[in-house]
């Protein structure tokens, strides 16, 4: 472990259900906002237009934020659940929703022992406007925000895994990227990138519980990000 | 001064000069590294010739990140020094003394006070990787690391500027630029910004002082960082 732990310079993070809980920031902020919907299912119904609405942009090979496109399919999603009548006002703070989205317990603490040894970066299709403000209403501490809109393309577009080693002018095996996700790891994984699961069972809710077993071809697999900062060493 | 405080949303700095103390930091490491040069003048030429190598890129349509700009300087200023014996190792280590440059003495204390009230977020020709290993070497607390790399464009185009707002979805009058350079304000100001002037009358070294009067046409004119965070009731 410690030839990894020296090996690697960078660790960057998949953010919306790796580092904050996106399905119960919405619920709860759909709830207080008395929409006549069921906030659970509207979260969910939000957040799987995201996937198709990106791959839209990038075959017609556009670039537009990731806050334009959570409001394209926000619109589409409030006629679905029949709540035309919200207002303008309304739509784009409840669009906000996104800079809002609060972190796992065990985000904070695992990433502030994990700087003080090594880059942290957000490595996400958020927006940096949008990445930024949340760092600073969740409290994460990361030494720099990259975005997809620093590359001009999403994930899991090469450009952006191979982009974060270009930015720090290192070699791919170290960087290290830490995700939720093993489709995102496994496309890090094809760029060279050292990869770290992070078990996050309730991303779709309590109700909705995902699996979370291991896959061999990650790095390392961690139950938390203060489990990767022991098995780092941090 | 409350309605100017409430009103900006980020402040952008410039760095070099601004933040940190460029020519006392190149001049101790020129110094410590036992070069046979002057190391008050060695720092000035490095720095003389980042302006035209930078005209001379944008001129072509190009774009290099400042590390590279900054190692064909040296090269050439090694050569000027007389010192082409200087091995690949140190000239690349030299080069990266522009990632461990030291803040002046009220840096870190204004930045955190401005950051409790405002998005702050760096706005430098400085490539990402250089600003963000200066931020994490010098305590630096950036909010959002914005670089000319960022927009593809160095200062003073106005993609830079209009970038900030862009970024966070503002008004341009809705975001500062700090910075100690007048030149720098007033192309800012042209794209609709705020500006505030910071004094670093020892920018080029003690026994070099430069003029820091105010110009009336600057939001406001500060002695230091501690003193803009003053001023905005920070």
């Amino acid at each position: 472990m410690n030839e990894l732990a020296d090996k690697i310079k960078v660790i960057a993070f998949d953010v919306f259900g790796t580092v904050v809980d996106w399905h119960g920031s919405v619920a709860r902020e759909v709830t207080a906002m008395n929409l006549d919907v069921h906030a659970d299912e509207f979260a969910l119904a939000w957040r799987a237009g995201y996937q198709p609405a990106m791959k839209e942009v990038m075959d017609r090979g556009e670039w537009i934020i990731l806050d334009e496109l959570h409001r394209r399919i926000l619109d589409r999603v409030l006629a679905d659940f029949g709540q035309t009548a919200l207002g303008e006002a309304e739509r784009k703070h409840l669009n906000r929703v996104w800079h809002r989205l609060k972190p796992w317990p065990d985000t904070v603490e695992g990433l502030t022992r994990l700087k003080s040894r090594y880059i942290i970066s957000s490595l996400s299709n958020g927006n940096i406007g949008l990445l930024t403000e949340m760092a600073k209403n969740a409290g994460l501490p990361w030494d720099c925000i990259l975005s997809a809109e620093t590359f001009r393309k999403y994930k899991p577009h090469p450009d952006t895994y191979l982009g974060v080693a270009r930015t720090f002018d290192l070699e791919p095996q170290q960087v290290m990227l830490a995700a939720a996700h093993h489709g995102d790891l496994e496309h890090a994984r094809n760029c060279g990138l050292q990869t770290a699961y992070i078990e996050r069972p309730f991303e779709y809710g309590r109700n909705n519980p995902k699996p979370v077993a291991p896959w061999d071809a990650n790095t390392l697999h961690n139950t938390s990000i203060v489990h990767l900062a022991e098995q780092l060493g941090c």
